[in-house]
């Protein structure tokens, strides 16, 4: 293991979170908080760290994937160790597990909150939160890629380890570029989404913080209702937003290429939006009202958006929904946004994938010679990545098996307890019962904190990442 | 598609399932109920139908594996079909939906019921809900193989369809045999148990209706509230052969051959006690009283036992239980015994199959030429296992995932949806909430009990036969 390097990356990681928390200290400055002085001084250390730790270059650049997996978790957990200081200085969350909770959540893009109450909270720390959506949602090694120089082999390595979905979204051959085309896109649609909404009277500070947590797929809200006080018209733009940003890069990618053809080849879209029709229409058949349609198929549409992609954003509080339109909403949680979007979850295309494995093998049990490869998209799927998609599945089962049975320990219903994990998991926020859109995380334990912190970042990893990192495998000698 | 021989051998199913009428019959007219004359009647029926089919055998022998799945899917619908009639012409479940479901539970090997209060219900009828548990248990085809000469092919293929676990248990290399020979151990433990039984003092009628459903690892009791009312001796003994009868039967055969060395080798059996002892040991810490220490033990012993063996009795309302005890038991539903038993669920060596592709998954990212194979038993497991059991917990998911959806049109709460599907899935009976060890199922609409008896008999049969039931391929002319 290059020890060397793995250090070396980390002192960037921190030079780049002095840097991000300039936005809140400066947020502070204008509405007079004195929190900000708590911004500038984490921010200040995580400099002088940074600084002193990339002073020197190491001369040994041997570097594969285990030093990349290694890099991938260790700066998330980097990243969030320091990002919780300013909830714990400030006070709004003196405990430091629930101030790492939340901002795991935040740069995780999940969305869960253990505070009960928003209403005293500064608007630095609100920003703060929201800020860590949108650098979470693209990847903080992405963004890094993006603007550092690193020396070859790294980048590659890096991008594997971060990018969501079960192959690898390289753009062109180019890491740098992809990371970089990527950011333009993402920094590109930010803004449109934050004009839009000015556009339509919302001022500016919620504009900034909606938008960050649209972007990133998130879901950290600024007022208890999260955004049931908007405009029908401006919930409307987020919904519009949250799919927008759970779709593939790769579309916005053609389409700047001007290669719109080539976007109808892409069948995960294409499932996405089918099973997005879908679930709207399953639950306004099951819980709308003939007399309100417009409004029951505006909070299904808002709802479904908001849970598919994970962002967790709330117009309505879908926990009174009948048992049915919940569960569909608990599907769509599992199955997620595409690969290669901010979004969490099991991704469409691994979905996309295990169906088409089965609709493989249940027509060779019948005719042994049938042809046994899987397209996607008209090529052909490795089989490493068949291999890799199966791994998965399994693995993430049985973290959810063992975060449940751990959670479980505190006792709170099983609806709460099973839906909790499933939302921390996912990357949603919100789940059902106490873990509601009117809920929070505050009543479980500190063990169960720690779970879930857990499986926000085994979840935006897709866990490889984080199970290699307690493997005996990366760490051993040879 | 070779109709004529699926019809040829549906006759064979009515020829076999007259003759197992004729032992509630029996039952009837010791009790001197008047119902023993519909056993009576409807195994005349049968027999009837039978004899008439299989009065010329089919010519064409052309026989492959879609004339096995289809064979074996048929067998159990056909066998269920006519198995539920005395139940509504004797008026004990005048709704034929609710009969289905109480004979498919039983073939099954599940054990939910509808029955609501079980005083009321005749003898024969008891004995013909527990007999039905010990004939699924071993498998209606494995029966019909061990007594009937079929001609060479069709027995292997049949074997394969019905057989659980990710690869068929064949103990010598004639399938005939094979079956003969697990016929032999299963009725040799049938009679043990029964044996002990009546010398504990059980009258007979328990002890047989026990013993037929701890033999097929069933469940249905004859008492409303379960096996409460036996003493802790007899509680003892029917713990400790459910778990016998949750073991590879393999362990059996070698033990009459002598082989005793072999068994330690067989890694399932090691991992299924290991999972035994440490979720009796979880509960107790978790739920048991220091005062009442040998009760704590010996009802959390039985719980473990009948629900990871997928039986289902009760000593005890686990429903009352911690959270976290309730759920220790919920994952062993899933877990479930041993491959070639006669219990459900996805079976210990498919969880061990799927641990060992995860680890080597894990180390194959960190080096690349690690070896590739993967060993049970000190046996390479082949490739075509391990996709196979990939692609069975796809579709594990998928049907969990959509009975799920179905079932929670009926808004029932959430713990009881989720746990009414996994129970009948995994063909267990109790699940959590409303279907707890003192509920039951009748309060689910006509439709959740389609979707259960869809479940009840995909779980048993391994899912593939029934879901090729609807497949193109199966019907296709080519």
């Amino acid at each position: 293991m290059n020890y060397l390097i793995i250090v070396y990356i980390m002192g960037w990681v921190l030079n780049f979170e002095g840097a991000f928390m300039l936005l809140p200290a400066l947020t502070a400055f204008i509405y007079g908080e004195k929190e900000g002085y708590v911004f500038l001084a984490c921010s200040v250390l995580s400099f002088a760290a940074g600084v002193l730790i990339t002073l020197k270059k190491p001369s040994n650049k041997r570097f594969y994937a285990r030093e990349g997996f290694v890099i991938c978790s260790l700066t998330w957990i980097v990243i969030s160790l320091v990002g919780a200081l300013p909830f714990v200085i400030t006070g709004v969350l003196p405990n430091y597990i629930d101030a790492l909770f939340e901002i795991v959540s935040g740069f995780t893009t999940t969305g869960s909150s253990v505070i009960t109450d928003l209403t005293p909270v500064p608007h630095c720390i609100l920003l703060w939160r929201s800020f860590s959506h949108w650098i979470g949602g693209m990847g903080v090694l992405v963004f890094i890629l993006a603007i550092l120089p690193l020396f070859g082999g790294v980048d590659m390595y890096l991008m594997k380890a971060e990018s969501p979905g079960p192959s690898v979204g390289k753009l062109v051959p180019n890491v740098k570029k992809t990371a970089s085309y990527l950011y333009k896109i993402y920094l590109g649609m930010t803004l449109v989404q934050f004009v839009i909404l000015l556009i339509t009277g919302m001022n500016p500070f919620d504009a900034v913080c909606i938008t960050f947590g649209t972007a990133g797929t998130g879901g950290f809200a600024i007022h208890n209702d999260s955004c049931l006080g908007y405009t029908l018209p401006q919930q409307t733009i987020i919904a519009v937003f949250m799919l927008l940003f759970g779709i593939n890069f790769n579309v916005y990618f053609l389409i700047l290429r001007k290669k719109v053809k080539e976007i109808f080849k892409i069948e995960e879209v294409k499932w996405f939006l089918i099973i997005v029709f879908t679930a709207v229409a399953a639950i306004v058949i099951n819980s709308g009202s003939i007399n309100d349609l417009y409004l029951s198929i505006h909070h299904a549409f808002f709802s479904v958006a908001s849970v598919i992609t994970t962002t967790g954003y709330g117009t309505v509080d879908f926990n009174l929904w009948p048992m049915f339109s919940k569960n569909v909403l608990l599907i769509i949680m599992f199955i997620g946004a595409c690969a290669g979007s901010t979004g969490g979850g099991m991704k469409v295309s691994r979905i996309l994938i295990y169906a088409k494995t089965v609709k493989k093998e249940i027509v060779g049990m019948i005719h042994q010679k049938s042809i046994k490869i899987i397209k996607m998209d008209g090529k052909t799927v490795e089989h490493s990545v068949i291999r890799n998609v199966n791994v998965y599945l399994v693995s993430y089962i049985m973290i959810m098996a063992i975060s449940f049975l751990i959670v479980s320990l505190d006792n709170i219903d099983f609806e709460s307890t099973f839906t909790a994990v499933v939302a921390t998991f996912n990357n949603i926020g919100p789940g059902l019962g106490k873990v509601g859109p009117t809920g929070n995380f505050s009543e479980f334990s500190n063990l169960s904190k720690l779970v879930f912190i857990f499986d926000m970042l085994a979840g935006r990893l897709e866990i490889f990442p984080i199970l290699l990192l307690f493997s005996r495998a990366t760490w051993s000698k040879k």
